[in-house]
């Protein structure tokens, strides 16, 4: 079976795979970390076991019901159907996923946590079942067990500013050793376009006793949300805005626009120059409280408007769209661009962006790093591109290793050791083809499998 | 020679090479399905010869004719010089397509097609010239013999709503038991840029009976029209604009709209909502007589207005433009975008749209598939690049397997040829790298030959 | 040592590795035709010693200064620091080029030139001072000295019109038969976003007798100017334009625009407009004076504001934006496009244009060919896509060879030999996948190596 394959995702012309052999037995083993994602800190709070197959491998996972549902599998089925069903379903349909990332993911999960090693098909569905039910009932799929397994050093979550945290703080005084902090991502009170949008600002004040009907009150409670963050060891931000638009406005013409937004929810364009604004005003606040900045735009969300309305965000219809850098980015660049105490890590769903803008921007602005290939790239041919085209101008010293970006647990071990298989053939390739010595990919692959990460988000 | 080599275009390290070759000898001799195309329905309708190797192999090939072109060589040479002397500057010039498609799809026909086996150049221009014209007089050279011999399971041409189509009528009635049938492009009665729009409108009203002049006529005369094509077994429609754009205007500001542009033909935005709106038009009769839509977008027509004046549309002077589908796709997606009865194939020239916008709309909604790499990219690297963008997020199965969209009834055989190989050679890749088992590179393998498109066509 | 490896960037698999070899050794010997660049005129015609190796290789060169500056190096340091202290920085930061074309181009200067055979690193920062100091002394490593030593058959300097080209004089007047030619660069007085636009137009008017604040006496200087460059040897003019734009006005117009940017500066739109219409004013001139255009558009000049003020422009802070050229040129190619005796080589920053719009506009149009991957792309990947994505439409005949657009001297035959051992590679793939005999790809070869670049400016 292919999953089972040593050399999986290695080159495949011998001279090569020996140096990439060489290179991944060098880190295949180090520690995980993973400073961005979007695990549940309810699992490490609670630590039970986690439910059946299918709502710990499916039901969650955007990449399996966008698939299915594109081949016509009606999404109610998926989530509202009965659990063992939609199971059969889903290994009827395994094969739409050759060749996709996901296939690799689970099929290492299966084989590598499961111990399974035939083929998921609609002969081995109930096997299967049966077989990861009986798994995850033993302590040692506990979800604390599984973080040890696993060889996590840190693991970030993705929270909001409304939420408390108490899951947070509950893993802090359970005496549990793994590694486990928030990230600050305020999407929710500084996107105007957010759901419910005026309410989560009014709840912002409740949560921090500010008077966030004005522009320093809203700054306020910010500022005071953050560093209850930090003192639960978070050291990012993440902002998931629709562009990379930035502004810098002086205070009366922020406070102005604030106010507008909160009375009539302003035009399109007033709330596209809000989200600008706040990405400089985090910057600002970063520079105090040291906070890394992660900016994800690009994304079309919920652009199937009846599944949202029947099924809301988060269920495969976010679609990328043609996303710039250069202008963009300009007005915080102007202000803060040259601040080597800031770090702003770029993220791109535009892929022809890599070798355009965003290198030639990570390769001069000190403030500025490169985030790894992003969910829809987050796999072999997208991490190879992401090299590709970012290494000659930018280096691999302005990346910031890999994000594994998982809502599923599970599949993190799977997601590093694919960054990590792909990292290793690209530099075998290097080796091989005399633009690197070995000695040379051999560090540069350990910073790439954890020590640029550790750097670029101060862990 | 290279054209000769049994593994030309598979992949050099002999591992995939082996893998590869498995791959493809399994698919090599299935039937041919050719879903869209411009072979000439009369050519298999009056069955003649073919007449000399300039007007079978140069004239029509607008790929040929630009190279020349742009190296030089007036137009005036090509497409009113003596037949002979065509081909010898052809053959003089035949180095310029050193690593071109066009040169492996000739190189093909000469080989498999005329028994050549010397390369095209000065020196073999009259030889060349000689035996193809012998050729072409043998009874097994005739359309229909080549149909046969060609093994093709299904061909479909592209034909005008003003159409009679005649020669398909003839076809059926020969007792020719090839299966050729129509598609229907309505671009030149829905798209006011066409050239005599309006001359077109009226005619449309003569052929169907219909009131052309008001928008209830219009539609019921276009719907008339499909429901010819489908007697004569058309399965789809075929749109060439120059966006993607769609509109869903309500039913008087469409019928407004048709009024104006009737009248003073309307400003240019007028005729790009005008074309936006008939593609939902043209959604809502597919989800009723269920052909399937194919939209190809981005190509600048006629860029060069000087040669467009002098020799006409389709002499290689249209250049592919950024295209855009995530925003333009919306109104009709939003309209349509849910129902598993229809059927829409997406097509591009601008490939940083596969991973960034095409796979991720496909890999969700229900009614999208991909159509091939197209035109310009219908080429080693082209195809090669556009699984290596696409498969990861839409998987094989929202693809629809190859298009030939040949003007060279010769050349289908070659381009089915380099269609298979490529993704023969991805696919070995995929299993070298222990990415996917051989057992399904093969089933894939099947389908992408003919399998996907049968389904996607509803052949 | 990678750097000393004879199959440095040769394809690994050994097939293909073993054509490759075969192609490399027939041209790498060939003299380096250097049509386009930023070599110093003043070198050759001083034929001084180059300086230390600090101001020799790392202070001029952008590629370095931005890649130090991005991770932390202040630019002070690196302008203002003493010469031995910066080449220690520099030495200590060298891992950060690992994988770039500068690590590259600096082992392949320091392994050839300088006979150094150790990696450079802080533990050799010294001796490699030492020895490059040592040899810089030499006469063998004087600037005419190279000059015969590399082979050089012409090299073009890129110069202003407000030049008085007095180097390019004393190198004819001094007997050395090293061929040294201009090239007319106008941006300083046909880009009115140029630093002191308006003090270079009076300026330009004193050099020329000619009354530059009217039209016809501004064209008339320049077309005084072109000829004069002309008579130096000048075979090519180059624009860096922000964008590809071009206009077509009638004289009066034209005159107007003139004026009013005179005048008052005109606003971004007036000066955008200006420059287009220059592009077609250039081309005119180009007819009777048979100069080769260029055109090198995309690129956001200085975007770090502060960076700028400090330290002026080219220290690593430019930026590519995405880059129309489809609709940009139509204005200059509908007047000019179907001229065979006018030469237009394109570049680009933004390779999403390759496929999309270059090579189907250079397959097409008599007087387009594509200037060689560029700048942030001039890199073994970059030239890699570059041949992968404009080959198929518009062969490797309507592509110029390769511009080495160097800044430092001594990295010219480490750059075309790079761009040699990439072509190389990609031929012999193409040789072992059947897509080409080996005899073609050795033709093709060394038409790349120099013979392209000979017939396109017309050397």
């Amino acid at each position: 079976m292919a999953f089972l394959e040593e050399d999986r995702l290695l080159p495949y012309d011998p001279g090569a795979r020996a140096v990439a052999r060489r290179l991944y037995s060098g880190i295949r083993n180090l520690p995980i970390v993973s400073p961005h994602g979007h695990a549940d800190p309810r699992w490490f709070a609670e630590d039970q076991p986690f439910p059946n197959p299918t709502q710990l491998l499916v039901t969650p996972d955007h990449y399996i019901s966008r698939m299915l549902y594109s081949q016509g599998v009606p999404l109610e089925d998926l989530y509202f159907g009965d659990a063992r069903k939609v199971w059969r379903i889903f290994a009827s349909q395994y094969y739409l996923f050759r060749a996709t990332p996901t296939r690799l993911w689970l099929d290492f999960a299966f084989h590598n946590l499961f111990g399974l090693d035939k083929r998921l098909a609609p002969e081995t569905a109930d096997e299967y079942y049966y077989a990861i039910t009986e798994s995850l009932k033993q302590p040692e799929f506990h979800p604390r067990a599984l973080f040890e397994r696993f060889r996590i050093e840190v693991l970030a979550t993705t929270d909001s500013p409304l939420d408390s945290l108490s899951h947070h703080v509950t893993i802090r005084e359970s005496g549990f050793t793994g590694r486990i902090i928030p990230t600050f991502r305020p999407d929710p009170v500084v996107d105007p376009d957010s759901a419910n949008f005026k309410e989560n600002i009014a709840r912002l004040g409740q949560i921090t006793g500010a008077d966030t009907s004005g522009w320093q009150g809203y700054l306020s409670a910010l500022r005071q949300r953050r560093s209850e963050f930090v003192a639960l060891g978070c050291t990012a931000t993440d902002h998931g805005h629709p562009s990379a638009a930035t502004a810098d406005l002086d205070r009366d013409s922020a406070a102005r626009l604030y106010s507008k937004i909160l009375s009539d929810s302003g035009t399109p364009e007033d709330r596209e120059l809000f989200r600008a604004q706040m990405l400089t005003e985090m910057a600002t606040m970063s520079l105090d409280d040291k906070l890394v900045m992660q900016i994800h735009p690009g994304s079309f969300r919920n652009h199937n408007a009846s599944v949202f309305r029947r099924f809301g965000p988060d269920v495969g219809a976010d679609i990328p769209v043609p996303t710039n850098y250069v202008q963009a980015l300009k007005p915080l660049l102007n202000r803060f661009g040259n601040e080597s105490g800031l770090t702003i890590i770029l993220f791109t769903l535009d892929e022809s962006t890599y070798s355009r803008e965003l290198a030639p921007l990570a390769g001069h602005y000190p403030c500025l790093r490169l985030g790894p290939a992003w969910w829809f790239h987050d796999s072999p041919e997208g991490m190879m591109r992401f090299r590709e085209h970012t290494t000659e101008t930018a280096g691999f010293y302005n990346t910031v290793g890999f994000n594994d970006d998982s809502r599923s647990f599970i599949s993190i071990p799977a997601r590093h050791d694919v960054a990590r298989r792909v990292d290793c053939s690209f530099l075998a390739r290097l080796v091989v083809e005399h633009r690197l010595d070995e000695d040379e990919a051999m560090e540069v692959a350990v910073e790439l499998a954890g020590g640029l990460a550790r750097k670029a988000y101060r862990l």
